[in-house]
């Protein structure tokens, strides 16, 4: 969205980018996007859409065909630059899903069109800087995730060949596996729903669940402490870092005024009689 | 409470003013709020109540009248400033509740009387502190809040739309969803109570809990790890504040001693004859 | 434990201090109590008592003896001190309730004999540490935890009042609607097994139970931040000594040296003549 | 892994050495584990074990004896020292695992093969970080974790007594009570599961659920603050290291230059004349 395609804007792209840029356009768009939103949350109304479906779905249609206008004036003026901007395609994204025809097996895309209300991270720059941040502190997380990852894999494939025949609806496949393994993860359930019937079959299931619950909550509590201690470290990295300069400032201060006296102790020297000459 | 109205306050008013900030005062008042606190206890045991009904009930009405009186007098001294602080006005308001006839539409209001119970808080700083603080620490949450709250809001129209019909009692209006996904984000039986018996009918409907789950309790981790980050930083702003002080205390004295050094050697300098008059 | 009563001990009150101070005595309790716990352990498994019940009854209350006669000579070496010091009086009630007949009313404390093993925590140097450190982190929590435990009372008088006629067993008297919410407050089972059962008959029912979760976790995880600060807190305040002590030291040196030359700076001042002499 | 044994290994052994260490054959081998882990996966599908079980089963024989091959090689190379190796002998157990005849008594362990997929942790260098900062981790907690295991110990033998009677499903045994009060500190159903049913029977047993809940979730709060102060003390004593030396390094020149400053005036004081000569 910053960045301009290299040869210099020509008259008319030059026009339509500047046009992009005016914070009148930026808050019409938001204030559009936020109607949009309370529209969508009309639309799961029977009772509202009872007596007003037609404008509710005429405004839709209308502030969609405005994203539309928007999206294809930034393709026209920002080029192929456009689509190298994480935001200004996740923009491109919401809004074609729109597009698409929500009939026979894309039935579920209709129910996304409501993504497009996410647009207000795009308009927003406070909550646009908070996702950066939230999607940057996901790097931190990588080693320990993958390793998070690795012990799941393998414990669903063991529970799976451990318990599948018995309890084909938990254990079945690989991914009904992992489904299960994910709930008894969040705790939900996991002894009286999963475990205590599995114990009832296979009396030592005790010994697959609990060092389950124990790696994987001790792992998960390593992740949530990587994250928190990421974010102390760039705050302190940050304080430091002004504190460290001021100290710095001071104590070269300290050395050019040491450097001075010495400069003038030489002069001092200079104009002493040498001891011979006494 | 702390403001004055901005004519200096004549006679009376003045009086009352140093009445009410009298220690004795607030400790009688602390009292009876918390012997108020017990009677309304008692109130909900039905055998109390059958032997106690008529002292209790006439208690707590003389404990009222008490708090209406001291409300009236803080009014009379304060005037308008009185409802510029949020604490007065909380003490207002949990007071007024109790004067409401609760009957007919309005008989929940007799259940938030307890509500006068809270003004404990008002009186003993230390609490008061507290609240203040954990008040404050929601700014600080602000924006990630908002960003939890949109991805909310997004995910209950778009479950609305796609489980509504089939699931009506969780799913069937924005607020029956909204409460469900809230129950979802606590994990309560969000698995073995709503997912599984949804993806009996949508065989894919984890592929929206499970990221939802996801985002929600990443987002509420990162929420929570700003708290923490926030308190951390104030604490250590407090100390280094006064490390950074102390620290510049010393380094000004030294360059201080410096220059006096160099001033004594200046006039060392000037004690010498000049070099050429030697 | 460490304090000795006014009087200069006797000389059998000295042997006995002396002897109960020997690190092979101490050995032999610990193992004891250990001991005590396996057997304790082996107690509750039928099979076990199916056939060695005599020896197991007979060792356990041969252990006992040995612990009161322990206790006796602490509290005659020790005198009234004794009951000063928490872990003595830990050590003593924990024995003591042994010796209650557990019969009739008291066949409760026959289970807690079993509290006896935690006699443990008092000889383990490492694990007295981490308890009294515990106990301590129990200060810094204590005006938060009263805010909390008000905004529980407020609550459970409220859903007394408002649900428990409807629900006599959840919200029946105020002892069973604190339980309840202790229930909540853990999360466990809170929409599926008592919010949505009371919103069948009571639509706005979450009205209560959703604010109420919102303050109370909110309130907990300041709980669990105002720990997490103050460990950190008291962690750097140690860090931070060390440190600024090296740097004041470092800084005492530069001012020394500084007086010094100034000393010799006013020698050489003295040293030279006059400038009107010359 | 890195050390060798102590005679210079001959021809044959250090050839050997050399080729392990080689970068092909380590990226060959993880490639081989990940192609174990996929087919592993694929084993638990009924459907491609229909068509495709003989190439599946014949690939896994092969991955497997390429892996004797290496760890035999690896012992040939390091000799005893491999099995000082806390990695190796991981990698020697998980592939030894495999080669147990699954059948009879043993059958559990066919599930167990699938463990070797766990040996990318030992080629995969950040997620080995990892892993021993996560087992380092372990060490920080050991007191702690003392600790909570006695009032475990100590609540399953109370419980055992008291409830094992009434509800044997639960606390009939030691080992039945610990497996519930596991649940129980994961706040898994406690109360609408466990706890309520008991209370039918018991009225007080909320006066041992409800202290043990606290109890065991403080003790464990504690633990996990255990671990997040550790791991913020590690980062902090890094910086810490840096910052100070960089700030020594200046104060020592600072020192350096006023015993410069010193040795200068003696000079200066030598040069000039005694006063008395004057």
């Amino acid at each position: 969205m910053n960045e301009l395609t290299v040869p210099a804007p020509a008259g008319l792209q030059a026009k339509v980018l500047s046009l992009l840029a005016r914070p009148w356009l930026q808050h019409t768009l938001l204030a559009l996007i936020l109607i949009n939103a309370a529209l969508l949350g009309l639309e799961t109304s029977a009772a509202v859409m009872a007596v007003a479906a037609d404008p509710i779905i005429w405004l839709d249609k209308l502030i969609l065909t405005v994203f539309v206008v928007e999206i294809v004036l930034r393709i026209y003026a920002h080029r192929l630059s456009f689509f190298k901007d994480a935001w200004s395609l996740f923009d491109f994204i919401v809004v074609a899903i729109a597009l698409v025809p929500a009939s026979g097996p894309f039935a579920v895309l209709r129910a996304l069109r409501v993504l497009r209300v996410l647009r207000v991270l795009t308009f927003v720059p406070s909550m646009k800087k908070i996702v950066g941040a939230l999607v940057q502190s996901l790097n931190g997380m990588l080693s320990i995730a993958m390793v998070l990852g690795l012990v799941y894999y393998v414990s669903a494939v063991m529970a799976t060949k451990l318990f599948g025949e018995a309890f084909p609806e938990w254990f079945g496949s690989l991914g009904a596996t992992l489904y299960t393994l994910f709930q008894v993860m969040t705790l939900e359930s996991w002894s009286m729903g999963i475990s205590r019937p599995v114990m009832e079959q296979f009396p030592y299931a005790w010994a697959f669940f609990v060092p389950f619950i124990l790696i994987a909550t001790f792992t998960m509590l390593n992740l949530f402490i990587a994250v928190i201690v990421n974010a102390v470290q760039s705050m302190h990295d940050e304080e430091h870092k002004e504190e460290i300069d001021a100290k710095q400032q001071l104590q070269q201060d300290l050395v050019a005024q040491m450097q001075q006296l010495q400069a003038e102790l030489a002069a001092l020297r200079a104009q002493l009689p040498p001891k011979d000459s006494t």
